[in-house]
């Protein structure tokens, strides 16, 4: 049986957290990459993630910190990633010691921007790490909700399913349940589709659609993700699965979500930058539009919801309009 | 091209009143059969069905009420039944004139009590109606949303397409979008079967599991409704569809369906009696997981969410006990 080894968590945010937590309960050790010194000077003194999560306590003595990515990546052996995929290019810049050998796993849900690449891709391509070193985390996920033990199923995708069995055993508890999967590329991008279709739900809240439309919404949503994902990575899969149908529900069905908040800013009439100026801060679906609409300028599969939200959002097509037309594709 | 000739009603609730209204918006004639003599006499002073959907006009002198049920049958072409499925036998024990020549539309979510055969079989069984002559009306179909031209979806099935169609265009309009399908068994049992389920999501809802848990039992629902239905209708089906996907949805995560209320008060700790008797009525997935259990004895699919809830509901097994017996075969 494989050996995850030591391992260290990259980025400090809420799934960061609800995640350190639960490896930390079983291993009780990690080490912890966090950009900013005063945060971790705050978490020392308090005890938790001052900015995230602050009700999960934790036991300071069992967690190594450091802002220096170096350190961490060289003395850790798994290596999850979970900063928001925006800045995940500017944390590798840093990097002076090469990761290959390292097994890598992303928890993040989004696309690297510029790149057009999943996670898994990213680290693939650009740090030479072996399919068989790169793992992710998929699932109906609220940090929030695996912070409080409530019930959460996740599947760790890896192509080498005893490295990916290694580490949810790691992961499973009480509280957590999980499987295994060899889909990785599936499962990072039905993570980044869910938000884009979770600003769809969105924004069709805004236009006033009712509850029998959401519903329509969201089963062409999981056929639209169907269809994307049997292009990336053309195995066979049950698209019911919690880790695809699952994810997509909790995310769009979520009063919380920040995608679903956004978009129904958008569909009330609020301009994309006011909307965000509004929210303090950028939905990733807002990213993963844009990302997944150029990805499938190549792929050319017909996906009705996405080419509605990326006309809204960056073409600054009127969103009744858009949706309207939208309706007729739908069955 | 199939002529549906007169159309007429047979029930008096709110998603009769519903159907109602938009056929007589096509057609601008119909026949009305309702139980209640007094009912009929409110509603022609009114304008307005007196007791569902008040806010919904009529232009009374477009439609022909009867109390008999004879009268009704014998002028009429198209018969659409949408009463409760537990009285569907005692209305049609009326019968005087057969109905084998008329075309027989179910627009009921439930199972024929005692028979345990879902309407469509009831007929064909029962009173010998040819399965070219029996169509349903499925979909995610909030009644109050059609009422107010909110967009929605639904699915006419019938063998016969030539029907099927001529009956989807009758309903088609701005707010209400058709499409036809074949899998009339398969609709029927889906209808049946998402009632049960949105029982098990207020249960779970009742014992305080999460977000992320209920997108996980919504995801083993729609897998476990596939597996049944593969058993009754063998026939190819994406069970994604919003005939099937989209209305499981719509009742399992809506806060006003009365299957989803009965089953918090079962989590929360209230008996099956008390449940109901607070409601002042019986959620239709109560009858229909009894159905149910009883159909698959015979059928043997793997069903773990039916049997919980027929557990709790009928076996008076505690329900953190059976749920967290059930979370286990979850995936």
């Amino acid at each position: 049986m494989f050996d995850c080894g030591n391992i260290a968590i990259i980025g400090g945010g809420s799934w960061a957290t609800a995640i350190a937590k639960i490896v930390v309960g079983k291993t009780h050790r990690i080490g912890w990459y966090m950009r900013r010194d005063d945060r971790i000077e705050d978490f020392k003194r308090l005890g938790h993630n001052p900015a995230y999560l602050a009700s999960v306590r934790f036991d300071i003595n069992e967690i190594e910190f450091s802002s220096d990515i170096n350190k961490i990546v060289q003395a850790y052996d798994t290596l999850i990633f979970v900063t928001p995929s925006p800045y995940l290019k500017n944390h590798l810049k840093k990097l002076k010691t090469r990761i290959r050998d390292k097994f890598i796993i992303t928890a993040i849900k989004g696309i690297v921007p510029d790149e057009n690449l999943v996670c898994s891709e990213y680290f693939h391509q650009v740090y030479d790490v072996p399919h068989e070193n790169l793992a992710c985390i998929g699932g109906p996920s609220h940090a929030e909700e695996v912070a409080l033990d409530r019930l959460s199923y996740l599947t760790i995708g890896c192509t080498d399913q005893d490295k990916a069995k290694a580490f949810a055993d790691i992961l499973s508890g009480n509280f957590v349940k999980t499987k295994t999967s060899t889909d990785v590329l599936g499962i990072e991008y039905s993570s980044v589709l869910k938000n884009v279709y979770s600003i769809a739900a969105g924004i069709c809240s805004g236009l006033k659609y009712g509850d029998n439309f959401q519903s329509v919404l969201m089963s062409n949503a999981v056929q639209e993700m169907s269809r994307l994902l049997k292009s990336v990575n053309p195995i066979e899969r049950s698209i019911e699965d919690s880790v695809y149908l699952g994810d997509l529900l909790v995310t769009g069905y979520s009063n919380f979500s920040r995608n679903r908040t956004f978009g129904t800013m958008i569909g009330k009439g609020y301009s994309v930058k006011s909307a965000q100026i509004e929210m303090e801060m950028i939905a990733e679906g807002y990213f993963g539009t844009k990302c997944m609409k150029e990805i499938n300028r190549h792929l050319h599969v017909n996906m009705p919801i996405l080419d509605a939200v990326y006309n809204i959002l960056y073409e600054r097509i009127n969103p009744q309009i858009e949706i309207k037309l939208l309706t007729d594709s739908f069955r």
